[in-house]
């Protein structure tokens, strides 16, 4: 961990929930000058200094904001938009800011016109997280062995993304991709807010009772987990996304009354060859 | 565990796959007879007798059914109605036989008008598994805390169905509740049968692609877990189910569509009102 180029620089970390503060826990070990956590609570502030896992917190953003070489925005989209607004005239010169918001092309359309020259911001989207809210949901575990993403725009310094990348590495992601803020905006509506739709309607069917807890098993209860929503941080990411995520719900549909078909007929050779695709395929990802 | 009541009685387990195994495993700290264990392969038989799982194997099934006070089903639903029409001359006076079969109903139906008089039935349903098939993949761990479901009949003995409760009781099982096979064909056809058509449809979707696995995070993971299916076994399942897991899927699918409402009608309130309720469920089940 010597190496990893981060000795000198002061980080902030803007929000410690349950992201910014699995980032804290997981920079734990990782060499820098400083770690500054900025959050509007003061007990989250207190509980990060007690555990030793920032430097020193702070309500107001505006002196570590000054003094930090990089930015890590654990707040929710809107949040950020204008938080840039207000701090944009005190930010380091050559800071690199990133985040880790679940939705990125028309984000970063917003983001960009509103950066002041000396900022580079990085957009990453780490793909682990918790279906709590909070620092007392956080945990350098969660992102030990998970995947990363960069969506890289025409703003961006190749040796900044490298920073990020170096950092996030040495947090523990392990498969790091960069890819275009559309592509990733198609796919993270299928991967991610695609399976939360699910859950959620799954859980809300009308068979759904009181006693339920007697009749289940883990499926469901894994199907289930994330039904526990932050509701108004998905509301953001659902509608921000909106139009992928209708064309992702419209093709699972496809399937799922692909499958009824074959109840409704029958049908069960047809049935064996959607359970053998599905496993087939669900040997290729880990 | 010394007054489990089991100590004379000789238990067969017919599978010894991956719940066949789990039962073998959990048992083993059980004290009782004998525990065999019957099955077609005969590495599965040397391996649950390396392990110290049964005492003894059996590809023929004449010898252990004769001598079995309790026999645990652990084979395909169809495999039982050949099972009981091939040995039903040779079971023991009073056997006490179970399975793990997940729908019921129609099942029972097939059983019963071929069951001797001196066998009780006692059909049961434990709420765990694995996608996973064969005895390698079976732990005594996965019942450990889950539930179990009993069907009883007007055949059953409440003597017998006692002496199951305490079975799987011993095993691990937390909560083991009692339901008529018509609610617990619905209710599993929700908790169970659903999950596993969400599941295939999601991983089937025309978006996957090849290298998905770097674009994803644990919500799609375990949204896709039991995608990795038995096909054999779920084809029966689902057919066996049919009706009820037809109206499952209707019942999802207009929860879906309530909430692609939402994004159509870039209607927040409502998506956040269908986010509270989800979460507000999920926190009622455990």
């Amino acid at each position: 961990m010597e190496n990893t180029g981060f000795g000198k620089l002061k980080i902030s970390i803007v929000g410690l929930g349950v992201i910014g503060g699995s980032f804290a826990k997981g920079l734990k070990d990782v060499p820098k000058a400083k770690l500054y956590g900025i959050d509007t609570d003061e007990n989250t502030l207190a509980k990060a200094k007690n555990e030793g896992i920032i430097d020193q917190g702070f309500i107001d953003p505006f002196i570590p904001v000054q003094e930090s070489d990089i930015i890590i925005l654990c707040i929710y989209p809107k949040q950020i938009t204008d938080f840039i607004s207000k701090y944009k005239d005190c930010l380091k010169d050559g800071v690199i800011i990133t985040d880790a918001t679940g939705i990125k092309q028309g984000f970063i359309e917003k983001i960009n016109p509103i950066l002041p020259p000396n900022a580079d911001f990085v957009f990453g989207h780490p793909m682990a997280g918790r279906e709590k809210k909070g620092i007392d949901f956080s945990s350098g575990e969660v992102f030990k062995g998970a995947n990363y993403l960069i969506v890289p725009n025409e703003r961006n310094k190749e040796e900044n993304i490298n920073k990020i990348e170096e950092l996030v590495k040495a947090i523990g992601f392990k498969k790091i991709s960069r890819i275009s803020a559309k592509r990733h905006d198609e796919i993270i509506s299928y991967t991610s807010q695609l399976p939360h739709a699910i859950a959620v309607s799954l859980i809300n069917s009308d068979e759904w009772e009181e006693d339920m807890g007697l009749f289940i098993g883990d499926s469901y209860r894994e199907l289930t987990r994330i039904a526990s929503i932050n509701e108004s941080l998905w509301c953001q990411l659902f509608m921000g996304n909106g139009e992928n995520l209708i064309h992702q719900i419209d093709l699972f549909q496809n399937k799922l009354n692909q499958l009824k078909s074959c109840l409704v007929n029958e049908d069960e050779e047809n049935l064996i060859k959607l359970f053998k695709e599905s496993s087939e395929r669900r040997e290729k990802i880990s």
